[in-house]
């Protein structure tokens, strides 16, 4: 058997056990098709997606790849919509909004739904071989729904407490997400800080706690990567950072130049762009709101008055409110197409262990 | 060759590649003398020392072993003595002070002092195999007379940045300390923040910056994170929370008890103890210190007024102002004694790359 074949690996009905994150905010049907078609399974976030786009973008990759495919969805609480939290924040904001010449401050309004009843319906019409939820799981009798039909479901923890949660509410795989991970955590049960835990330590000790295959995210970048994750009992990896370079992620230009520089610059974990803590380039609006977390609004409200925003200042070549998400492998990425990237990826892994197998 | 021979177990004539942390707050003559025998590299950590006491647990060190020794120190800058921060500190404090029935609070003074050119005549005296520093590295002039001696040099790097800077300074190793080691962050030129990366990150990153050999540090605990480190390029690894739990460590019960709950605790990183960033189990005053790190005087002058504090509340079994040092890994770690546990890591890497092998 070739180190790439596993459990993981059949269950899904893909070659190599790569992963690329769904990534709401940067993947694309192209993207998510290239990464299948080489062997890996490519995924696409459709929580920001409209819902009557949900279908038509599935067609899209099914008409590019008869390869597996996971379709990604947020299951985060509702917004609580503080009134006086959500005064503050617009106080604050407004001061950008001025600086822009921006006349009218949004009221604070939601952005992307939970995934809900309309949304499984698709889900289950789509059929995909696999579909992934991030923020946790959604209701009982959704999952009982989407089990009948024997999609694979996948989901993340950020600590030992969520694996087995998960383990324990019928997902078929867990994702280890590593502090090291760019865009959001996907926390849902233990506080935040609990879950900023390194890859090194929380693979081994997920690994250990459940039964079910564990998928190792955060800082993968290369070869190297794939084969520590291995070694400390992964079944499979999922990377974003990496996928985020290729030419077929939707990225906008100076978040992209942000990734090309990220060697020079530092990430940090923020709740400034959408009200949940996400990884990302340090910029400006990162920077202003650091020790401000008190007055953000909950997810996803706070990106109705700052997307506005952030498409203002990128349009006039700012970078400063932009959501430039990154894991701290970043300075590690290549810009070569998806296909290129996984096929890269497979021969420095082999050439790893068949280095081991040599000595 | 066998997986555990290399240039850097060479250079520091050592039969496995596994260093034991330094430790300065846990590490005893005992656990040193254990490590080496074992055929690993034991370390003493000698900042908290008083200098009469330096020779002579370095004489007790080798009536017990003759393999190599690392003797460690620190080497931060002296601190400021802000007087306004000192007593926003003392007033803080002074509500435990009356808590415990403590009438004195002391004033705050230097607790230890950064490598001096006095501990460096003792160094030179003794002339281990190997010194390691930590938060960078002595004046030129020091390091150049332990050169002369053909002492191996170690420090510890969080950044790339602070990794070329090292080799650049005459190093003749790094260590790529993690976001999840246990006690202080080894940061001397990148902030803090910068230095929050997570070991899978970090470590290719700087094996790639430099030509040196590097050696892993943060959260290995057994042979799948050895074997993963050396996937990423490492020579080496550095323990520190897996000998905590050494009988041979000098560990506080209240400490060890904490070690052997971790796993339903948390470890954060804090300035609370000492005043500077070092990863501990969550207790009282870690948490109430939470957000009040503008008022917490520089290292290692907090200790003057924590210290006594901390004894006198674990006299009564409160562990509350006890340091409680632990790396994220804390919840693998064995409570078995030091020569158990290399044999341990060497059997349980060596047994992944004879699995590896047989495929």
């Amino acid at each position: 058997m070739e180190w790439y074949e596993n459990d993981l690996t059949k269950a899904l009905n893909i070659k190599y056990p790569i992963i690329q994150a769904p990534m709401a905010s940067a993947a694309s049907v192209e993207l998510a098709a290239a990464v299948s078609n080489a062997g890996g399974l490519g995924s696409l976030g459709l929580s920001y997606h409209k819902i009557e786009n949900i279908l038509p973008d599935y067609k899209k990759i099914i008409s590019k790849t008869n390869h597996s495919i996971n379709l990604n969805f947020m299951t985060h609480k509702e917004p609580s919509n503080n009134d006086i939290l959500n005064k503050n924040f617009r106080d604050h904001v407004s001061k950008y909004y001025e600086e822009y010449g921006l006349d009218t401050l949004p009221n604070i309004t939601n952005t992307c739904e939970s995934f809900n009843s309309e949304q499984l319906d698709l889900l289950l019409q789509m059929n995909p071989k696999v579909v992934s939820f991030h923020f946790g799981l959604p209701n009982k009798e959704f999952i009982k729904k989407i089990k009948e039909l024997n999609i694979f479901i996948i989901s993340s923890a950020t600590t030992v407490k969520e694996a087995k949660i998960l383990e324990n509410s019928g997902v078929d795989a867990i994702i280890a997400q590593g502090f090291e991970a760019g865009g959001h955590r996907g926390t849902f049960e233990s506080s935040y800080k609990e879950g900023e835990i390194g890859l090194f330590s929380l693979l081994p000790q997920i690994v250990d706690a459940v039964s079910l295959p564990v998928i190792a995210a955060g800082g993968i970048a290369d070869g190297r990567g794939i084969a520590a994750t291995l070694m400390l009992g992964a079944k499979g990896v999922q990377l974003g950072t990496a996928f985020l370079s290729c030419p077929e992620a939707s990225v906008h230009p100076l978040w992209k130049n942000a990734l090309n520089n990220s060697g020079d610059r530092e990430t940090r974990i923020t709740s400034a762009f959408t009200g949940r803590p996400a990884r990302g380039i340090v910029n400006r609006l990162l920077k202003e709101m650091d020790g401000k977390e008190n007055i953000i609004p909950d997810f996803p409200t706070v990106g109705s008055i700052i997307k506005p925003l952030a498409n203002t200042a990128a349009k006039k070549g700012d970078e400063d409110f932009l959501s430039l998400w990154a894991g701290q492998s970043a300075p590690m990425s290549h810009n070569i197409p998806a296909k290129d990237l996984v096929e890269k990826l497979i021969k420095e892994t082999s050439s790893i262990f068949k280095r081991i197998n040599n000595n």
